[in-house]
């Protein structure tokens, strides 16, 4: 059967180009006489994977020194715990709340100490991203944690908060790898790798060494969240996800050679803004995102009716256009655009938009 | 280059069938459309995967319906503290330390309560289980921990301790899958997936229903870690290592195949025997695990210096004989003999051993 289109808001799709190189080295890996899979992480081999994934990946984000890169595991959902173990130090933090996640995020910090709720948009059903003309880090917060794109809801910062000397913390799952980050705006950001950088199962963490340089902030910390010491043992405190991080490794190279991260921006939101366009345009169809908020990745929209939404997700499946339905949360449809959908794929998604709609004028 | 003779002690030697398979479908599965590594966790499709995944381990082990399955990640080490914070419900647990990773457990335990130090072999370098005659679970103690099979030191439980109606723990990484277990002599067992079952990124937890209806006994465990909310969500409270339970559900489907639990304890046994015959024959090398105590996966030996043993690991290398050298802990040798290590493999070995021994008379 042909590849179909595959919007899934992820596990999502890859490049194939990486897929098809990591079939061919699957049984025996180089000259190693072995799968990837069935090597020790303390091999010498295995360290020059991790090794050149980690640098891989610093070169495409020029993330500077003074910055440690992690791959573990637990997605971003234990992060949510990891996060207020390592860094609230006073045992204060502000969130704001854009979205489901942001908000799991938020009540997971509370159980480790004050997690104020700096700014919500869950009043306009998280169709856009806060207002922050004028925000400022609350007393004592020991840092400002966002989701910086809201995967169910479509929405993305396209301004990051101005926190100071308070140290920004972002969840960017998934926008990772869709467009170039200023590192150095950030404390720490975190990612799920399933959307853009590979497959589930790791979480790349890039934290500025020296807040976690004295060690966790609360003594209940597990040990496998303790990022100090996960940064000593270079991601290997015990056995990682060994065959994920070759597989991102695969597809950092992979965004590397078609162009790097502001070609991959650029790509993108060519990819997305038709979509975008059509929607607009339309009377059938309607944006959840406002215009000032929208993602570069998820894109949301209904039709008139629940019905309707129905009735064109499974129009889309006889067209092999899948995992179009919107989550539970805000219904309708989803189209998630990461880097691997291809512009036709869209074009295809547009298409049979644009016949359904003719259909029931 | 022909495949080597790998001893890992994990990430490990994996069935070639199982890799032969699994990269037969990499690219597309049957007439998804997409890879494994592509489908959304919520599609009916993935669904199926780790359905017919936990039936097979369900199988294997004819696991008792009021127990449930969990495939998270994080290893061994984060079930360290998983354990506590879900079962310390009185605050008070007793730890048996045979090894490393009992020791690990042991000490994770102690930041979230009482952890008692009930028995350890350590004065005898972890060359053996504890004496278990007469032991009894201390006064309060919520369970009892042990880790079944020590993979740095070679030893393993022939008998279970008996802990009457105080739930028994166990790590049982890697010995998971060598042998049937009576699964209703255990409150909770976990296994990290890389000996045995599968790529690392995967753990699998095993546990009594009853011990976690009630929720997590600490309230500042982490929601990822919360045994109940992953039951209530089938492994997926978030998105989990999609590919890597897949690949273990084509372990368990291996292993099945090939005969079952049973026939895989007497293969591992004949595979493995002789090498330890060779060991107590021999005036040269050394087991280090006293006879009651050795593991069906684990061989650890020694030559009589440490300049013999590094020459030897280096003899190995050159016959294709690799991953041979032991952990640090206890020096010497160590030949992880699991499921997929080949009788050949094992002569090979032998064969090299008994080499190099004439080479030093």
């Amino acid at each position: 059967m042909a590849r179909v289109h595959n919007f899934s808001a992820g596990p999502a799709s890859m490049p194939l180009e990486v897929l098809e190189e990591a079939a061919a080295e699957f049984v025996e890996y180089g000259d190693a006489g072995m799968s990837v899979l069935e090597m020790s992480h303390r091999s010498s081999t295995y360290q020059a994977i991790i090794d050149q994934t980690e640098q891989s990946l610093r070169s495409l984000y020029s993330i500077p020194d003074n910055y440690d890169v992690l791959f573990l595991s637990g997605g971003a959902t234990l992060q949510f715990a990891a996060v207020p173990l390592n860094l609230m130090k006073t045992g204060a933090a502000d969130y704001l709340v854009t979205g489901n996640f942001a908000k799991k995020a938020w009540q997971e910090a509370q159980k480790y100490g004050d997690a104020r709720l700096a700014a919500t948009s869950q009043d306009s059903d998280f169709d856009r991203i806060c207002d922050l003309s004028g925000f400022a880090p609350s007393d004592g917060a020991d840092y400002v944690h966002i989701c910086q794109n809201n995967t169910i809801y479509g929405t993305m910062y396209h301004e990051l908060p101005e926190t100071g000397d308070v140290p920004l913390v972002a969840d960017v799952s998934s926008c990772f790898l869709s467009l170039p980050l200023d590192i150095e705006r950030y404390g720490l950001l975190y990612a799920g790798a399933q959307k853009n950088a590979g497959p589930a199962g790791v979480t790349v963490i890039i934290v500025r060494h020296d807040l976690i340089e004295e060690g966790p902030a609360l003594s209940i910390c597990p040990s496998y969240l303790d990022y100090r010491e996960q940064v000593k043992s270079g991601s290997m405190l015990n056995t990682p996800n060994t065959y994920g991080i070759y597989l991102c490794g695969k597809v950092f190279d992979w965004v590397s050679r078609t162009g790097g991260l502001e070609a991959m921006e650029k790509r993108n939101w060519d990819k997305v803004q038709p979509l975008y366009d059509l929607l607009d345009a339309s009377e059938f169809y309607q944006a959840h995102a406002q215009k000032d908020s929208r993602s570069i990745a998820n894109v949301t929209f209904k039709s008139p009716t629940p019905e309707l939404d129905a009735a064109f997700v499974a129009r889309c499946a006889e067209r092999g256009i899948v995992n179009i339905k919107g989550h539970r949360a805000v219904g309708g449809m989803r189209a998630s655009c990461y880097n691997a959908v291809s512009k036709q794929s869209i074009e295809a998604l547009m298409d049979c938009m644009i016949e359904f709609e003719k259909e029931q004028a």
